[in-house]
């Protein structure tokens, strides 16, 4: 057709080379690399879980990351095995209404900067990514795993809970909706192999060090394409999801709070505990 | 995430061994086995066609089984070489249109509540499952499919009729929507091979009681997944077309019984069932 | 089900064996085959640009096909290299804004008549279709593309620019939603191979007359399938993105027309047209 490419890219900043963003705190580290590109790095240990301090943390950096206009994101792990465990049981067991409120909403925040973001975003997926831990990479442009004995997938149903609409729209946005019919119902945790055949993964990587490199590569993709036109054309993509929760927060995060006021949930959530406790003192 | 498991699961009946259902009748034989999935048999000679009274039938079962939550449910058919041909033309031909209003009302019922049913469910295709037969089976959640010259598919193209809109949307719930159009434009009756190539079914049998078994092992793995939590899951997934049907129930019924009074549609049935009759007569 | 196959027939239109029918013009080309199917060559040299004079005898040809009943109608280009180079980038370029509406609306027109057309089609794609020329290709119901170095793909967002929803729309109803993300955020051309391995074509052809050839044995598939029947049943899988449009047209338009009148679009474009003239005086 025609070719705006000049004007358009006259308008995006050139980052300087590797520096810390002012966002890196102790639960998220971000810093830029020489190609302007956004590595965002998870660092709660031991596990990622995602409390509302990691969310609020995730949150701000995402804001960061879109007010400096990086080039792209890429979302990894501090942890060796984990990406993230996905959300911390803790929020929600014996919850304080008003904390659980500010934390399923912050939750929407950060799927919404994040499934939605101007920027393009590539996932390091350095380990198992289970529930919010699919979640987040899912809601990537594109998916690099480490090979290994890691598994990713929203098993929420395996776990005795409901993935809400919005998790199941950004699985339909990734594989197959018979596809994710059946992972969803099943609670299905998917080896390396089987999320890459299914395409939940885009490639496999070595390392995480591989792993980055390959989301560099992705990301360098879009090096001569005008960021306003490629994000416009991201947004019409995916405008469907985010306009669908936007429309419909306040609904999904009262049916949350109902859910944590089941006693049966608590029950559940009070025997989980005690397990893992047990399992601690060994 | 975390684990319900024990409190939800605690909800579940367990059903009695291998006992027939009280809506066992003539054209449906509904039993569960000793793992508490109920097995409903379509049994109206010769080729399971869809009349009101088959229809109700099976809607009485789906109910049957919803009350008693069965664990899962497999449909399939006492024929030896047909699954279900689909949609009784007698019960459009010259109809009475209040009787017809019943009919079509009667199918909307049984794909809104099998689509929809909270129990799993799974398709032993033993035959033939053209039309009506292959929205059964491709309403269930997962289908095994018997190896021989049998085919599946929505034909009602080829046949000079329009598939509802809820038939497309059911097959662009099974099959790529790229696919489905063809299939749907052309009326495509596929072998079993090409079914499985597709995604129309998942597993290939040896014989009904191989299929059976296939079905059986679909519906074990939610034997561990809290029936609650994967109904409502499933629920997210599928109830897109329910809705639009449940809002669209009383035009749909109307654009049916137009067609019946249609004088070259009435023509069409005429010439076929004389056709059908000499057939029969040689 | 059953066959209304003879009644419904009868209504169809045979028509006399390739004679060109009266919108046969300067840019486009229409003539019927001996098998009542219509063949639409688009001849506006070099490269079929879409300006408004070819985009208003596409759309009147369209109504022509649609008048006179053909059984099926193959889209084609005269040029032996590019089937066609999308939008004419001089419709754009200091444009008169009352032109520049009446073009957008004529593009829309022609994208629903074809999208939606109740006649089967198929595009025999003879050479490169970037942009509005993969608009065209993909519209249709199937493809067949000539081997060699050419290339196909919406690649607006590499020039700057951003794709309608209706493009976007047209692109997931081809290949799936993870594939067009991709490709459209990329701005993707795929090779031939490329577009055949992700459903972006059906066939590979070995030059344009095998093009048509297959094109012509896709649309034969429906010589038996009554012509009421398949439109609808088209219309089923296809009517959500033209009620989207038909909807939204007035506000597409006035995207389009703000698009137009910015500083900087006219700037890139004036500096596209001086390095085309550049390339044209060497």
């Amino acid at each position: 057709m025609f070719v705006l490419r000049q004007a358009l890219r006259s308008s995006r900043v050139v980052l300087p080379a590797t520096r810390p963003m002012s966002s890196s705190g102790p639960l998220v580290d971000l810093t830029v690399d020489g190609d302007g590109i956004a590595i965002m790095t998870l660092q709660r240990p031991p596990v990622n879980s995602l409390n509302l301090d990691l969310l609020k943390a995730i949150n701000s950096s995402l804001d960061e990351v879109a007010k400096n206009k990086a080039k792209g994101m890429i979302l990894t792990s501090a942890s060796p095995t984990v990406f993230s465990a996905g959300l911390d049981i803790m929020e929600m067991y014996k919850p304080d209404l008003k904390r659980a409120e500010e934390f399923w909403s912050t939750l929407q925040e950060v799927w919404m900067k994040l499934f939605g973001s101007t920027f393009a975003t590539a996932a390091a997926i350095n380990g198992h990514a289970p529930a919010g831990g699919c979640l987040l990479a899912m809601s990537c442009e594109w998916r690099a795993m480490v090979s290994g004995k890691y598994t990713i997938g929203l098993n929420e149903t395996a776990l005795g809970i409901v993935a809400p609409t919005w998790f199941v729209d950004t699985m339909c946005n990734t594989i197959p909706v018979r596809e994710a019919e059946f992972a969803l119902t099943t609670g299905r945790l998917f080896t390396v192999d089987e999320a890459l055949k299914v395409g939940l993964v885009d490639e496999v990587a070595t390392d995480k060090a591989d792993a980055i490199d390959k989301c560099k590569t992705f990301l360098k993709r879009f090096e001569r394409i005008p960021s306003l036109a490629r994000s416009l054309t991201k947004n019409r993509v995916r405008s469907g999801p985010v306009l669908r929760l936007q429309k419909n927060r306040q609904a999904d995060i009262q049916e949350f709070l109902q859910f944590l006021q089941n006693p049966k949930v608590q029950q559940s959530l009070d025997m989980y505990i005690q397990m893992l406790k047990k399992k601690a003192s060994k």
